[in-house]
């Protein structure tokens, strides 16, 4: 396949695994790049920039393909080193960095400088355009469909993607509800030049993370996912488990607050689940993207259906008009 | 262009009006069906049923092509006697119904028994496959991003259609953020076979509202819808006007009942903005689409740009897939 992105990125295909805490590690990574997407690191899984460093020459051993590095950067009361991250990222070498969260103004010249390819993670026509003045390379459209915080607009890719599409200039990367060929070939025509899936990749045999969450995303319809931390204008959209249901009853109480739910959400609940395999023992980010997942292939499996379902939609869409 | 739609249809093109109370006239629906489309009269927009009848003589000679009629059966106080306009729509020939909102068990047979075909839209899959056992030759599937009734599940048609077109033997019409080629292209892609679109069509010159609601639907941006009656289950997508945000107001206050707000949305308050074109002065339904609507084209203008946009967008989507 040829894109903007595929050019931009060096890559097979223009499929992108999203920055996913917890997950984000080399052995998914190498796998999706090996089988011709871009894999992604994501830096906050290491515990220090020095283990983000380490696993940076761990991922390299593991694929001699183009990597990315993902580096979220969101609002704290005890902010992880970001700067530290960042110059590790630069130091190692990594060409490719997705960013999230902050506005990129305040670190894309440095990066940039450093001959690193950014794409921009957002969720807003307003926000990609700001990114886009700042000087990234391309930016990653996130819908409300998608897994994690989807923003507070709730505008779905199949309005969001066109929408970005006609106000940029930059290749724009699909993001948010996106597991097969159909999405993949909705995202082409829509006008995006590539597509970023995190739910869909969690539910392969690489992803390192506990069989029986895979079971669950498996298990899980459309309808089951939620979306919390609403009232809070901080909207995160996760598997629909206990502790989702939890939070959302004390949302809904008059007058509740953060602090009400700290003790569900604080910590590391979202890295317990995944380890232990019990779903209902922490946060588990999922998109609604889960319905349509019914088995765990190998990431080079998933990749090689996704490319040939995607073409096999396209010549069935043409033929149908003609 | 030739799906199963279009087949099962006698029509040019496989573009549906939805079925628009205050909207579906003879006017616009004539347009869409001698455009290509499948025009559709909105039964309930007639105050008895024998001004249903004459609304359909009306457009018969306005146009030779198919033509089909919506009947929206919801539950009601005081329900307006849809027996007698079921009755109607058999006994004037018309050939096509569109159903919606009650299962269309209690009526399918009765209607298929006099030769008429049943597209019947809905907004879960769950519904459509009920449908589907119940007979009716198709369904519209209606996403997240529609106007009106989205329903309580909240997802968008990038997840919706295909899950639908997974699960159903029946051909499906992709509803809710349709309106230029790009859409088109990827409802085909994810399996539609066929588009559906109410707020696109409003933004035309032959639809019969007051010209500066079809400025203020050029104006708004993809932001500028709003849900109201969620706290009743009984959501709806419309224009985030005045009245809109007066609603969302009371329904945010803690024990807000729908009596508090019957004043701001009784009665005709949805036809009231459409014909004194003041956008502030009652519900003006509107889906997220708005977001991607730049003008007023006539309805065969639009019709011929979205079936060139939409072969266009495929061909480029083929050559960027390989």
């Amino acid at each position: 396949m040829e894109t903007r992105i595929t050019k931009l990125l060096g890559t097979r295909y223009p499929i992108i695994q999203g920055g996913m805490q917890w997950v984000g590690r080399a052995e998914l990574a190498s796998a999706v790049s090996n089988a011709g997407g871009l894999g992604i690191l994501t830096a906050l899984t290491q515990p220090t920039p020095a283990d983000l460093a380490r696993e940076i020459e761990r991922c390299r051993t593991m694929t001699d393909k183009p990597f990315g590095v993902n580096l979220t950067i969101l609002p704290s009361i005890n902010p992880p080193p970001y700067e530290q991250y960042l110059d590790t990222i630069i130091d190692s070498g990594v060409r490719i960095l997705e960013t999230a969260g902050a506005n990129p103004r305040d670190f894309v010249d440095k990066v940039k400088a450093a001959g690193i390819i950014v794409i921009h993670k957002c969720v807003a026509v307003r926000h990609a355009l700001s990114a886009e003045r700042h000087g990234v390379d391309a930016v990653s459209i996130d819908g409300f469909e998608c897994a994690g915080h989807p923003g507070e607009d709730d505008i779905p890719g199949l309005v969001l993607i066109p929408a970005a599409a006609r106000a940029l200039k930059i290749p724009i990367v699909a993001s948010g509800g996106f597991g097969d060929g159909r999405g993949m070939a909705a995202a082409l025509a829509l006008g995006a030049e590539g597509i970023n899936m995190g739910t869909r990749f969690c539910a392969t045999q690489e992803a390192p993370i506990h069989d029986k969450i895979k079971q669950a995303l498996v298990a899980a319809t459309e309808r089951d996912t939620r979306l919390i931390f609403r009232p809070f204008r901080n909207t995160a959209r996760i598997l629909g488990n206990a502790v989702a249901r939890e939070v959302n009853e004390i949302e809904a109480r008059p007058g509740a607050t953060f602090e009400d739910i700290h003790h569900l959400v604080a910590g590391q609940r979202g890295k317990k689940a995944l380890e232990t395999g019990d779903v209902d023992d922490g946060l588990v980010w999922a998109g609604q993207i889960v319905g349509l997942i019914d088995d765990i292939p190998s990431v080079r499996e998933l990749i090689d259906r996704i490319v040939k379902e995607c073409r096999g939609r396209l010549a069935a869409a043409t033929a149908m008009a003609g």
